[in-house]
Formats: C-alpha cells, structure tokens, sequence
C-alpha cells in the first residue's frame, strides 16, 4: 500500500493511496486513532472513486459516525487504464442490445465476469485498510447502487467482514443464486421508474437475498433520481448495524 | 363532543370522547395550548381505539413530536355495538371465499363500503378535535395499515387538511381509482411474506398513489410483523412533511 497524497478538509482526512495497480482513496477523521467500523463504498459505472455520490456519502460517514470509508476505481474507471477486453465486451452487448437481446442478463453476465477481478481486489483493499492503526478490524458495511451493486452483491457474499449492506438500482438476472447466499442485513433501494432496470428484476433481486432482517425501500423516479432522504436513512442503517 | 374521562401517565394527557354514536380518543401532551399538528390514526380489524398499537404509536407522536393524536372507533369495533348488515357481508364474503373466490376484491368492496360511513366520521372527528383551543388548525397527518389502509385510501383522497400519510398492509382491487387521487406525500408498508394481502396487490396500491413524492419500505414478515423501525421511521416522516 502506497500513499500517493494526503489532504484534509473541514475535519475529513482524504489518503490516495495505490495498492499494487488499483487506486484507491481512505477517508478518515482528521486525528482518527484506534479501531472503528470501515465502509467500502463500490461507485457508480462511468464513475470514479471520488465522483461526487461517493465522495458526499464517505463525508456524511466519516463527520456523522466517525467511520472510517475506503472506495477503489473499478477496472477501467477513474485513474485505471481502459480495459481492453471489458470494452470489447461492453461493446459486443450494446451491439446484441440493438439487435434485440434483453439488456438485462447481458448486465448481469457483465457484472459476474468483472467481480472475479474486483472481489479480491476489494478484499485486499479490506486487508490494507484495517492493518492501519487508525482503522484496524472494526465491523465492515457495504455502499454500492447500480454497477456498485452489481459487483457489490458477490462481495458481499463472498466476505465475511461485511456486517451489513446498502445495495440496490441493481436487477436479479445473473445475480439471484449469489444473492442467495447473503444473510446480513441489507437496505436495497429501488428506483420505481427506472429506465435501466426493470422493475419486476430489481423486485426479484430484493427477494432474492437470504437476509432475516432486509428492507426494500421503493422510491418514483428514473436511475438516476435517488432521494436524497435515501442517503440520511444509509447513515441511520449502518449507525444500526455497525455501532 | 362530549368528554366521558381523562386520564394523564407520563405526560401524556388521555381524552374519551363520544361524537355522537361514535367513541374517540384524543391524546395530547399534559399542558397542551395552542396549534399543533394533528394525527388520526386508523385502527386495524378487529381491534379498537386504544389497541397497544394505535397506543404505542400515538404515545410516541405525543412525547417525540408534540402532536395531537386522535383516533375513533370503526363501525362494529371497540366500544360501538355490532353492525348488523356489515356483520352480513363479511359473513357472505367469508362463504364466496371459502367457495372460491378471491378474497381481495371482495375485502376491497368491503372497504370501500365502510368508508362511506368512516369518512364523514373521520372528517367530523378532525372538526370537533381541531375547533379545540389546544389542538386548532394545524397540519394534518394519517397513518393507517390493514383495515386503517382499506378505510385511510379514501379518507386521504376525500380530505385535503392531510398534508402526508403513512399506508399499508393493503391492495389495490377496489381502491386503485381512489389512490390516484391521492396527491400527498405517502410512507407505503408492506409486509414480503403478508398472508393476508397478496405481495402483487401491494405493489399495486403504492403504484396507483398519484403522489410526486411516495416511499414503498417492504420488509419480510407476515402481514402481522411490521418491524419496530417502521414506527421509527412514521415518527421521521410526520417530522419531516408535518413540522
């Protein structure tokens, strides 16, 4: 793990730091010392580590809570090279879409292929992240919508540290057997209107997860348009989750 | 309006009412004076007024919000007598329904029959509780799930002093034309697993809701195991669009 730059502003510590070829970011309070609980926060596809979404929400973690939040680029996003085989296939299914086949499954076939690189990849920055003093092995949640759902659900049910779960903006297509073998908490956030996702696949990836204690929260609106009183009610979740 | 008694614990000031044949209570907090926002909560079949639910709830708008709560009894529940000819159908519904037929359109018909008599009821009950010094003509709140669902659709439709509502445990059949003219922000529960009301039929009612700004929360459970943190998050959303 190497720490590329250090920053601070109003009382949020931002670490860039590298671990092997995945950039990554580290938000803490400034001054943090010992353990505390960490959220990993999977972006956005087309987005970045510290695009606005992920950056505003590790604020909230790190000033509300006292959390401390970590998020990686996604092979081919942010500071990452393009990523010649993915583009080759992204590009295949946005062909075989025009031609007819389903979006969805092409997706979620997409998103299974990826999260083989992006599970250990996140596991490690897991690892690096609670080595510091300042993090150490507090309980682990997870933030991740649309493409950070996708590749969010197999990490979750592959890595035991992670407590609890805010996931959603996501359908069930290839993912519903993975889903199956979560069990903690989870907050799944379903946009009613949604252009990308159908409703009747985000409804089965809901029903999916073998969580007891789930929550489906449904809200009118596009993928794009998440209510911001969405984000309030992830803080109260993890406040519940991870204290 | 007349008193029958009042009664205070733990700062919560307890009033039986009878408005004509129909028996209500009003809660407010011990030294209420001037306006404040109102809630009427909607009891469940075969419960009453003051049933633990309707109490804990009200208990909890009194001592966290200092709201005036106010509840009546539902035809042929609590302390009215029987009602002959409602006691009829649901008797006739029962048998169509053991000879086959579905029982949520029946349920439904059902509903929106009693609602003829609760609304004028309701809406007399807001008057007599809103002309009092104590209480005035504040924002109005609804909250009601189950039978408080089936008779709160066209109660929030008809009423336009309901500023927000809190609905569930509910389907669409007969009150999907209703719910399209509901316009306020609504908080919709349902239950994953509900016995009662099929999961589909749910989904339905919080789609008919004409509401910009609605929030479906569904957990697992049975139509009886409504998760405490939904009470939680009725109190944030009457703070939010009452206050």
């Amino acid at each position: 793990m190497r720490f590329i730059s250090e920053t601070s502003s109003d009382g949020v510590r931002e670490r860039i730091f590298h671990l092997g070829e995945v950039p990554g970011v580290l938000w803490t309070a400034d001054g943090a010392a010992g353990t505390r609980p960490l959220v990993l926060i999977g972006h956005g596809g087309g987005r970045h580590k510290r695009a606005p979404g992920p950056l505003a929400l590790a604020r909230r973690f790190v000033t509300e809570c006292d959390y401390a939040v970590v998020a990686v680029d996604a092979p081919g996003h942010g500071d990452r090279p393009r990523h010649v085989e993915y583009d080759r296939l992204a590009t295949e299914n946005q062909a075989r879409a025009e031609a007819g086949e389903e979006l969805g499954p092409l997706i979620a076939g997409f998103h299974a292929l990826v999260a083989r690189q992006t599970v250990p990849e996140w596991r490690a920055a897991l690892d690096a992240v609670q080595a510091l003093p300042y993090v150490g092995p507090g309980p682990v949640g997870y933030w991740g919508v649309s493409l950070g759902c996708g590749l969010g659900v197999p990490f979750v049910a592959a890595e035991p540290r992670v407590r609890a779960a805010v996931l959603g903006l996501g359908g069930a297509s290839a993912s519903a057997e993975v889903a199956s073998r979560i069990t903690v908490p989870v907050e799944f956030l379903l946009q009613w209107d949604d252009e990308r996702v159908p409703r009747a696949a985000g409804l089965a990836l809901f029903d999916a997860l073998a969580s007891a204690r789930k929550t489906l929260h449904a809200n009118p609106g596009k993928h794009g348009d998440l209510p911001a009183t969405e984000l309030d009610s992830s803080v109260r979740f993890f406040t519940r989750h991870l204290n």
